[in-house]
């Protein structure tokens, strides 16, 4: 968090440009891609993480890393994150000129391995070569580890809440500014939710960073809430519901951010996004992905009548 | 309610063969009906809304409610609820043999006339006269006024709280044992729902019934959780979200029994249903509404590994 967010205000970080573009077939066009991240800016939306900077050969929806942070690096106010998978992708984020790198380290002992090749000591290792990396390139970027697989994993199942805490620990320890959990598979529940954020905050602090929450199964929005509950002020979500890997069709995998938007809205918690905006940034996301499924209810249905964001914040 | 839930239990009323098929143009066969409601029974569900009792002119799907209220009644355990509009049907119901009857009462006074042509008053007048039916025939049957439209209308959009609170406290005064609060259109936010629900526990104490949420704007589980932070420990929802006015496609309207569930059995709320034989009792429901969408982001994606409800209550 970049912000000190008050008790009535929440930081909505749009993971859309990458977890959500990363996932896909399609590549979408830098052009399209640079419309898309305007109309998110452009509605309100003041942190995104706009690519992820990985072998091109890996990930081709990524070749345009740097030229994606090069042009939201000008968009007045606008936190510009990328997130990087190990120290190579640090120092091409880093000379990009990001603002903000965020590590992903699973806390699944299985997952780590399936997914990056590495223990989890080993991935905390990386953080810290990223941090030193960091303080000698860039020391006023800051850094955060993103605790993924934090509520289960599809390989192991359980994954134990001490070894959750710890790894957030650990990645603190080793120079990370702040540590957030993530709901890799959708597996979380609101009262895991509120134990492990609670546990998080008693460990690590107000270094205890984003809630990023999937709505595989539907509970997207409640875990948020319980999230919020906990004095959680961050959240991941993308646009659409994109990526963040949907298990089955009509299953969204992230948050849907216009959702999630609404929801906060509607409770009176500032985001600092118009709706209409933000619904309007549907246009060049599906633009630049023709034939894309994209999700969201609230788009759907319209928003309630009588519904103002000045009444609800009134 | 007519068990009274622990605070590690609640209590989920399965309303999809009454709200839900009413709001389809199809008429599920009766035949079909009494499959699903065996399944939704054999699964652990024990409080279904099997019907509504309206003249079968208005709503043929409801054509065959005492067939399906005389069924219902065999199978052990199973509260027996039937909708009644007026102190008609209520006395059809009371005949069929229903353990439960159910008002709707609307909150906002544009919906009132325009869906049942009375006044708020008139209806408070019908609760009167359906309660004194009830003590006349059958004394052990439960009354029950759902306050609909509680958290916003599409007629006149805001819903005054004290206008919610006032027709719940009268509703009660009236003769009915309890009144809950339903979200008609899908306008509810989670700190609307607590605010709500504790300005009615504050009136009329434990007389305060279910929470009905609807799923359109994509924070039906969110304003259950909040509902059940609340204290609340009776929710309505329906199996597949079939039902509850869906505004859009793809947008469900009621609440999916099958997330809700899962949410509460994750978090180890005691429902007392089996998820397997939840998502089984959705064939028979497709079976008698062939062609017809349902929803659930549950039974799409699967139960997560390793979930396991005894696990999940040790």
């Amino acid at each position: 968090m970049t912000t000190h967010p008050s008790d009535n205000t929440v930081l909505i970080s749009e993971v859309g440009p990458r977890d959500g573009l990363q996932s896909l077939k399609a590549t979408m066009p830098t052009a399209d891609k640079l419309r898309w991240i305007d109309a998110l800016h452009s509605a309100g939306v003041r942190e995104i993480e706009v690519a992820s900077f990985v072998p091109a050969r890996l990930l081709p929806q990524m070749a345009d890393a740097a030229d994606v942070v090069r042009h939201a690096l000008t968009l007045p106010g606008l936190v510009v994150m990328a997130l990087v998978p190990n120290r190579r992708g640090a120092e091409a984020a880093l000379l990009a000129g990001v603002h903000k790198l965020t590590v992903p380290v699973s806390a699944s002992a299985a997952h780590s391995l399936a997914n990056v090749r590495q223990t989890r000591e080993g991935m905390v290792e990386e953080v810290r070569a990223i941090s030193n990396l960091r303080r000698d390139m860039a020391p006023h970027v800051r850094l955060e580890a993103g605790i993924s697989t934090a509520f289960g994993c599809t390989l192991q199942g359980d994954v134990p809440e001490d070894e959750v805490i710890w790894l957030a620990a650990q990645c603190i320890e080793a120079g990370a500014d702040e540590s957030g959990l993530s709901d890799t598979v959708g597996y979380a529940n609101p009262a895991q939710v509120r134990r492990l954020f609670r546990r998080l905050r008693a460990e690590i602090g107000d270094k205890a960073g984003a809630a990023h929450m999937h709505n595989t199964r539907g509970l997207g929005l409640a875990n948020c809430l319980a999230a919020f509950d906990e004095g959680v002020r961050t959240f991941d979500s993308s646009l659409g519901g994109l990526g963040g890997c949907p298990c089955a069709p009509g299953a969204s995998g992230n948050v849907v951010t216009e959702d999630l938007v609404f929801m906060f809205e509607a409770m009176g918690v500032r985001t600092g996004i118009d709706m209409h905006k933000l619904m309007a940034a549907r246009a060049p996301l599906l633009a630049g992905l023709p034939g894309e499924p994209i999700y969201g209810m609230t788009p759907e249905a319209g928003l309630p009548k009588g519904f103002s964001q000045e009444t609800q914040h009134a």
